[in-house]
């Protein structure tokens, strides 16, 4: 059985939240809990290698981190549709080389923003049009979706002044408090109509106590997921 | 009067043509015979300045200028899609910062490829969705149009003989003639529906001649809309 030909499709989970709410922190938890309970030794059992995608927007790729470069680093004046499709160029490249591959070979995705990052940010913080947003969402990922989107939440006060502690002031950053309660604003109707697929984690907590809530969702969703995996394993033999 | 606030609009210009059917050439020559045969001289006597602005796709921003780097030279794998969406965004910046404000300001815009040549190259060439296409340029371009398209047109041997000629063998040139003939096939059904936007120029002739046929048209076009413009000043005064 070679993993690359495996009918089934693995799992997608993306980190979703505005700044300071510990997206890396918690990635980095997930991955270290991900490996210490024994889902990637069960994957790796049925042959699935890397059990584990590690994986981020922009600059999951090496065309991303061109782009991330000019995206978040450089002086240039980019008119906002650019940056749109400029981060949709990002997505499509990720999608098509990284994203979709690990799924075909019934691996786990664990990506730091994803499409409702653009959204939230260019959409509701920028103020781009909803309708273009998405269609240009929809092209990127070929209508790839997460299967579980987890959102850190927390007072956009309370992330700006962990960001600011950290001392690190990028492009996105370096915008108001009005602009990130907006983009806190598009986080919240996502959910909103997310259904199943989003869960909003309270992210003022202690950073344990954050960890806790996500493999709480997460065990109970990777074990549906692992179940129906086990049976398309089954079928495939 | 300040030509920043200019009211009425200038005279977009754009040069279509596959491989090797003299674009680069032609365009300096229409510049050379805009100067040359006053048409400039007439705009900076009603205070527009520049005049002409002298441009292509992609790479006529600085943003853009990156991404002609990663799209034609280097060695990344770029996803068809992500293709597509990278010269959306280097379209993007640059009907923002270049063509619109000189368009604003009354000038004449002269561009080497626009919204055509995605739907050529991608489209037709590589087969991705027209639909997709069509809409990202609407997109990209906030729908701004060319006034005038000139087809440099000729048979693909004959353009593909001339650039091997010139020992220059960029991403695209490395297709086959198959890919040109589709490309070819592209324009034509563009130009089919362009009506008056859209003019075929016979390629496979001298320099001179094809300056003297892209004059011919050129001139009877500006003459209309610079009648036009004439109008707007006066009401503007």
């Amino acid at each position: 059985m070679h993993s690359s030909s495996h009918p089934y499709t693995g799992f997608f989970i993306v980190l979703e939240g505005g700044e300071g709410a510990g997206k890396t922190t918690q990635i980095g938890a997930i991955a270290t809990w991900l490996e210490e309970s024994g889902w990637l030794a069960k994957l790796r059992s049925f042959d699935i290698n890397p059990p584990l995608l590690l994986t981020r927007e922009p600059g999951g790729t090496p065309l991303g981190q061109g782009l991330r470069q000019l995206l978040l680093h450089s002086d240039l004046e980019i008119d906002p549709m650019a940056e749109l499709l400029l981060y949709a160029a990002d997505r499509a490249q990720h999608v098509a080389t990284s994203i979709r591959p690990q799924l075909q070979r019934g691996g786990i995705v664990l990506c730091d923003r994803y499409t409702a990052s653009t959204v939230a940010y260019q959409g509701y913080g920028r103020g781009l049009d909803l309708q273009i947003i998405q269609q240009i969402n929809r092209i990127a990922t070929g209508g790839l979706a997460a299967d579980l989107v987890l959102w850190l939440d927390l007072p956009v006060r309370v992330g700006l002044a962990r960001t600011q502690q950290r001392g690190t002031a990028d492009r996105l950053e370096q915008n108001a408090v009005a602009f990130h309660e907006r983009v806190r604003q598009g986080f919240m109707a996502l959910a909103q109509v997310g259904g199943d697929r989003w869960q909003r984690i309270e992210a003022d907590q202690s950073l344990n106590q954050v960890s806790k809530a996500i493999q709480d969702c997460l065990g109970v969703r990777l074990h549906q997921w692992f179940e129906t995996l086990k049976a398309c394993l089954r079928q495939g033999e």
